[in-house]
């Protein structure tokens, strides 16, 4: 048996990705819709105060294409607190006017393949790793993955030493990308159907597709990645959900 | 041909996963959601019973993201009462307020790739193994499972003394979480699409991720283990279904 | 090129599997209720009358799990009374209420891999397996699977002798379960998406499991099979309909 | 790079499978009813017509299972017509009640892997091959498939000459059925999902069985074959719909 | 690790594929349909201005087959910009007739493989490569693929010399087919759930399927290719929309 990489787990993470049904939306006055869309604010605001308070933090995001019409991201410190936020928008009228397309179940994860001489807890660098507040960036990439392990590319097989080393140049390729692309991987063996979740952000759209090409030369996507759906969206500001919503 | 492991069965299971209609819902008056309730809480009150007399267990856990809003996983020594029951569910008018997501049928099994020398119809652990009373521990993991049959990774072309040994490596790996994880492997070959059903309950949700991904490097899941969708959910206690159905 | 086997083929087969749509069925009154049930158990009088004339036989079993609620199987000399009766089940008003789950169509097969000496137009056994009555067993087991076809494994390429050794031994297998399993496979080359439909019925259930099992450490099936969905059922008796629809 | 075969095309041919909303049949009264099947017969009296003026050809069968009610076959001179058809038929009332289940598009298709030495524009045989007026046989069998691109079975990697010699074995089989079973292979690279449809007319229904299967047995398609969904069917003559639509 | 390919990227793109609800549709009086198809008139009608002005191009098409009924391309110098037409299109009267059936979000995208000596952003052949105005032409296909990664199959595993010479090989068989068939290749890495997108515009339909064909037989598409669902329409001009939707 191979030696596992150690991880670290951080906030647990949700990707909610809903599609509107605009027909039904449509069919409300305006009054109504105003005051769908303000309690939809209002929950907002709490995850605002929440993310004030560094106890979680949230994204919202507009999808490109008819795979969703928009992404709430939501961390926090345990899974309990997803659930039920996930409960809570369930249960707001807004949500009866989304149509779940996907979601995704995860926790905020750093991989020490490389060595590490200091106490993660203590370090304040990898606690905001871990802990990440979400940046207000213009675009976001969310898509899901494995190691594969299929005849001769088997990730699982691999001798701990060489995983590290194709880690090692795989992670090179991302350090180029700093300050063009955050990445958050999020871990979700044992919680959703891939093994990570992978949530980028770029003040330049472009930036997803040249560091995802060029991942995939590095032999550890080339031989051992496996990928689910991509989604691709743009920031939606608190300021602009009630435009974005205006029918 | 090579020699099937002898197996142990146990208990009939159901692992029933729905979604919540969450609109047709809201519609009722509180006071038809409080009847709808309270047959359902009656219903609960059942199993209970059936409980209390070592004649079946269930377990009541709401899922996380948008695979389903609640799972409701039924023990019984007979197939007939499992469909029984089924059935009765589905006549109750609160399941017309779900929506079917995920279901799997198997039967608690124990593998007996290790020798054993007690008479298993005699042995009171054995019993409790096979007979299980679920615990009420706060996290919930159920997944399905193939062993796989892939070019040279083909599990049922080894010799049972090489996946005798395989497994008992891996059992290793499992006994390490005693205390922590508790496992309940159940067979479906003849009965649903995968040939196991793992379900896995915890006090700390993380142990899920740590425990699956230590046995991905293991060469019985590295190399032979294929997986379904993964379900992860928090324990839904009776006292709080009224308030996770209040909208 | 390999040498097909030798088939038999008798009579045709319809598996219809079909969920209920409990919530407009309970939109019904009673009165209502008894009418379309009084209408399907006609249909299934009339059935019956075809199976005493030995023109056709039917089972019908309710389904285990969310993958359908309940399975209608229809054997008949021709693929258009098959189409017919379908067409009929489909506008009585009972079928309104149901939601197709699963169909599969095929045809009573017998393979003489082993040497037959007795013409089978003649043979009252071999006649009796080809246009078999379906036994009222409690249990039922149904799968559809192909010979696979996937590099090295490559059912299709190997020569008639070594095909003919292979099936023989697995053939031992299903001998075992006399009296335990009966088995009915039908051939749906040309038919549907699958190359054979395999039903089984048993008096206890576990022996669905054990046989399949047993059968996957077998070279046919570990090397060589490819297997669909599985449904599992309990008989559904006349006399039950009713009691089983009641709401 | 290998040598593609040489291909010659004839007519475009759409294969619309569809389900009948019994339900919302039933709905209508009787004279409603009659207008919509009047209206639908007409459809099919000017596509008679059009098949009289040899400038094109169609079918009508009743599909057996729930993949679909029935295929209406189209074979026309251009795409264009066969969109114009498509579009029309889905503004007749009658495509209000059917739910569409599976469509092919593609187009009549001699591959000459064998040797021609006369001008397919000049032969009259050719030419009644590529723009076959549909044969009323009683049975119909339609499925959609690949060459495969599987490691060392790749059918586009070998040379002409061996692809030659494999399709010249492949078509011997086919003649043993000539007067059994009429085939019409069409083109769909760059049209849909498949690389060919087949679509096979037979009087005896157990001829599609006994082909595919004895086929599959080839190293065409044993090695190289993929294929998509298999759907049967009985012919459906125009004097038949109004009692097959009889509710 | 392989060095990857340079790219160029252009204007961002969305393939926006819509099946018509065509019993909603006819429920409307035709005033209101008038209406309503006027306000998407005034929509293509305010693209056309963009196209005008060449700040981006847009393309209608019908589509063959159940796949879609028509397809909307949109090209705009921003991802932003493709969010918002299509939420907009989304709020449209006319998009609530109309159920999502598939989309694809890319940009435009030429690949280096070939040697260049000239300043991209200043030569105008590839700016019009890059901002193409799309052709009015009668035929369109449109499919997404992936380069394979499959044991020793692999693409991103070849050296750039090696992927340079393959290439080449490709590009000659596309040009064989300028004035017949044009090609706009989008690149969908960390926007889409393929690799590519590629567009192919016709006079002759059956030219989609020759160029595909050939291309078959190319190494890089027969030993790397993986294809995805294959969409073919023909043009649908601004005068015809009214009899397009006319019921």
């Amino acid at each position: 048996m191979s030696e596992p990489a150690k991880t670290l787990e951080g906030w647990f993470c949700l990707h909610d990705f809903r599609t509107i049904n605009w027909a039904e939306w449509r069919k409300l006055d305006s009054e109504e819709r105003e005051q769908i869309m303000g309690e939809f604010l209002n929950l907002l605001e709490n995850w605002n105060e929440t993310q004030t308070k560094f106890e979680g933090s949230h994204a919202l995001y507009s999808i490109v294409g008819q795979k969703a019409d928009f992404m709430i991201m939501l961390l926090r410190p345990t899974m309990d607190e997803l659930n039920e936020l996930e409960n809570a928008f369930n249960k707001t009228r807004f949500a009866e006017y989304t149509i779940p397309a996907y979601s995704y179940v995860s926790v905020v994860e750093l991989s020490n393949y490389l060595p590490a001489d200091k106490d993660p807890n203590e370090d304040p660098e990898i606690q905001a790793r871990l802990k990440p507040i979400l940046p207000k960036w213009q675009y976001v990439c969310f898509y899901p993955m494995d190691k594969r392990r299929d005849g001769n590319d088997n990730w699982y097989m691999l001798p701990m030493e060489e995983r590290r080393t194709l880690m090692r140049s795989h992670g090179m390729i991302g350090r180029q990308y700093a300050g063009k692309v955050r990445q958050i991987i999020s871990g979700s063996v044992g919680f959703d159907d891939w093994e990570w979740g992978v949530t980028l952000f770029a003040h330049d759209v472009l930036q997803f597709k040249k560091l995802v090409y060029e991942m995939r030369f590095d032999e550890v996507s080339a031989r051992y990645g496996e990928f689910g759906s991509f989604f691709v969206g743009t920031l939606l500001e608190e300021d602009k959900v009630k435009s974005f919503l205006h029918i």
